[in-house]
């Protein structure tokens, strides 16, 4: 169904907002008027190419994000297999040389198709010049499920060009693909106004980012002495803003384990008039369970948890002062006034370094609208944690595994349980004075005129950690989109001025990391 | 997407299964000698008829599911009035008169098309004779919700034939398009084999029984002395024999109140790593409520509904001790061992007398397989609430909502929380020693060679009551289906012996209780 629903999309619906794009002409105007006073002679025919590219660069991502390649849908997964083409034949156009499609070979269980292949990792190279440095930049190219009745003002896998509002709406617009595409962008625009190209650039784009990121740990492992030999840095734009003004760089990241924990009891559903009090419902048993993960105050209630998070220090409290957000920014994010916290430092914490336990829903009970009379058969509870130096992933599986048995046990109930963990990714936290993030600063400064905001992110990058260990190089995280972008919700957005001015950014972080003297 | 799913269900499929079934010669004999060996004369011509036109009964039924008529899928809406187009041209072709399509006007809110319209109830009548007594027979042609992901082994709405189990395997099947049919093909079988109609037969097949039968009671009340004028005895199959082997008449139902607590949160489903940990989570305050409703025993922790229950009599106690039941049926119907009762009597009355409270799901929420990372920003739980004597709904939905409110309160949370009572339908009991359950009894004596078990019921019928209160006459449950036939559960079947004896029984006691005495 989804992939006919997707197929209508994919035919029908895009030519006419591409038609919008190609006729916008004011825009170099209006984004050069955006541009700081001072550029640099020497990005000045960069920056102008990047303008009058502007309808090129959204046609670009336009043509992409039609594409649903949601990874935690099955049946939608040839169309991340397509995106993965679509990726290849943009590479080969511009130049990028030995592109690879990586074999991460069959994704392990829980799966309905024991034979389903994991999404290939394209890789590739722009210059291979020993004298220049090696950025490796990582973006991914699937996406969040989305649907039209999900509240999607438009067609979610449709690029809607607000030139009103400035905004690109589709699912992946900002998560990832508009800042994976960044990257492409950037090397037509150098090529294109004839400015030497500053580093080698190398590209790792995944398609399992939003599902775990299956097999890319191993693969970076495998290529980090052979195609990932001699990479001095690693740049990876998958972040937001931390509110809506200010750009930031971000040099920590929140971990997260995904859990399921499965109530198994009659063999297939029951009416509840027949069986309605002389059955064991799997459904009374997991919202038993589920209430004794976390209380509405968002305090975890697993024991041993808070006992594995490192404690704050003075320096570090410090560091919150500076940063420019208030409660106002969240509201207005969250588009409520269902805040925990008021004050910003309490917000940010929360945010960055503490962990947080989500419920994200049931799997097997009825989900429609309406009334429907059933005891299901057998349910699962989906939630997950975000995790924050220095907790252990296997110690807190242990520890929420043991929670959910124990739960289960008090209820003496006939029904099995079972818990395990779906997938997990580790926090990261980096040095934010090392050679990039100062020329990614520098770069934020010409760009927009600010000295960007250090900050943390409360989501998750799973690999971040890994290339740092692998290639033993700094990992910067240099975010394109607002905060206010709504990843993973309906109506996901990127500013246009975010689109153009986060290219701008790359390309200037790229000239000023190639002429810093350390690595 | 379900509309286009069934329309592929409706043209594709059904053909194959139809030529099955119209090939299997070997059923007449094998019904026969499923017979009670001594058949009184009088029904030894319909009864061989009955058995003759099986193909053309299982025909009927193939062509009736086939139509996906959900009612509580706004979507398949159109196909709730394609079904009852479908009976009016069957009354037709039967020769029934006065069909009347009765419009019950527009679904009240919750809906999400304002101008839905609630399916017609479809009346006939067959005979008028003022000799004869009257009998109204009530049947439901919408169906619960199904879909083949949800684990049937076949398509749900086309009609799956195995002659080696003797079943017939389809949404609707048993609940309620089999039984609904049965009517129509008696008067088929009285027709073609000459012998005259004992009744006046009055039909009243609705469309929203799935969905609260909403409209019904007030229509009833305008017809109690229009249409339904003279009406002596109302007859509703609906329902199923307690086990799988002895056949059952059914003088008590227990009535349903079905809720739905809703939390609102954020203005649109968030990123549990961007907002995890620093916004109140709808989900999150919904675990807690819905963990306060009932235990993992079946005991329901709403206060002062247990004193709302009559309480039981040795008398009564000694009723449930004559009928043939025992917890492996119970397990056997569940396909498990989650029984919460052991000893006979407790699983009967926990069934029929006891209120039980079982939670159907959550709207709003993830649902899929797999992982999805985000805090939903408005969660409905939906559970009922299986009502006994003397137990009065209003006060019932006070206390339920009363104990919603306060269980939120308790949790101090930003976000907003509604109960709501979604729809209602009364509990009822009758007398089974009155002039049409004598008739049946003997029907059933007369087919299955035993006299049927008294018994009452888990599941509820909401216009049973209004039957007998409007019409004031006797209103009698004659179940057609088994124990485990598995109604609003997936693989729904209907035997098919009980599917032509059923049809015996009806023709039967259509006969006895015209020659009996009294009304």
């Amino acid at each position: 169904m989804p992939v006919l629903f997707c197929k209508n999309i994919l035919y029908n619906l895009p030519r006419s907002s591409i038609s919008k794009i190609t006729s916008s002409n004011l825009v170099v105007k209006r984004n050069i008027s955006n541009m700081s006073s001072e550029v640099p002679q020497e990005f000045v025919k960069v920056f102008s190419k990047i303008d009058s590219l502007k309808p090129t660069f959204i046609d670009r991502l336009a043509h992409a994000v039609e594409i649903p390649a949601v990874s935690s849908d099955e049946s939608l997964r040839p169309m991340v297999f397509k995106k993965a083409e679509f990726l290849v034949d943009e590479l080969t156009k511009l130049g990028f040389t030995d592109i690879q499609k990586k074999d991460l070979g069959i994704q392990p269980p829980p799966v309905e198709n024991p034979k389903l292949q994991l999404p290939p990792v394209v890789l590739s190279r722009y210059g291979s010049d020993p004298k220049k440095k090696t950025v490796l930049v990582y973006g991914h190219y699937d996406v969040q499920p989305a649907n039209l009745s999900d509240g999607w003002d438009s067609e979610p896998f449709t690029l809607t060009v607000d030139e009103k509002k400035g905004l690109l709406k589709a699912r992946g617009s900002t998560d990832d693909t508009g800042p994976l595409l960044g990257w492409l962008n950037v090397v037509q625009a150098y090529k294109e106004s004839g400015v030497e190209f500053p580093v080698n650039l190398v590209t790792c784009f995944e398609g399992m980012e939003e599902s775990g990121s299956l097999g890319l740990d191993a693969m970076i492992a495998r290529e980090s002495d052979s195609y990932f030999k001699g990479v001095d840095a690693v740049c990876i734009s998958d972040n937001y803003w931390l509110g809506t003004k200010k750009p930031v760089l971000t040099y920590g990241l929140r971990g997260c384990n995904y859990y399921q924990v499965t109530i198994n009891g009659p063999k297939a559903d029951l009416h509840s008039g027949v069986f309605g009090g002389v059955i064991a419902e799997p459904m009374v048993d997991l919202m038993q369970i589920l209430s004794t993960l976390v209380d509405s105050k968002g305090k975890i209630l697993i024991k041993g948890i808070d006992e594995m998070v490192a404690p704050v220090t003075d320096k570090e409290k410090g560091l919150y002062e500076k940063i420019d957000f208030s409660v106002d920014e969240l509201n207005a994010a969250a588009g409520s006034k269902t805040s925990l916290y008021q004050k910003k430092e309490d917000i940010l914490m929360h945010r960055w370094r503490y962990p947080s336990l989500s419920i994200h829903g049931v799997e097997g009970a009825f989900y429609s609208q309406g009334a429907k009379t059933v005891i299901p058969a057998k349910v699962s509870g989906k939630f997950s944690i975000r995790t924050v130096p220095d907790m252990d992933s296997e110690k807190l599986t242990k520890l929420v595994v043991g929670h959910c048995n124990a739960a289960f046990e008090k209820l003496d109930s006939p029904n099995t349980c079972h818990a395990e963990l779906i997938h997990d990714g580790n926090y990261w936290v980096s040095n934010p004075f090392n050679a990039q993030f100062t020329a990614a600063a520098k770069a934020t400064k010409v760009v927009y005129g600010v000295e960007p905001d250090m900050t943390r992110e409360g989501g998750s990058i799973p690999i971040t950690l890994t290339f740092e260990e692998q290639l033993k190089t700094s990992v910067m995280l240099l975010p394109m989109g607002r905060g206010d972008d709504g990843a993973h919700s309906i109506n996901e957005k990127l500013d246009i001025s975010n689109y153009m001015n986060g290219m701008k950014i790359m390309a200037a972080y790229l000239k000023y990391y190639a002429d810093s003297p350390e690595n």
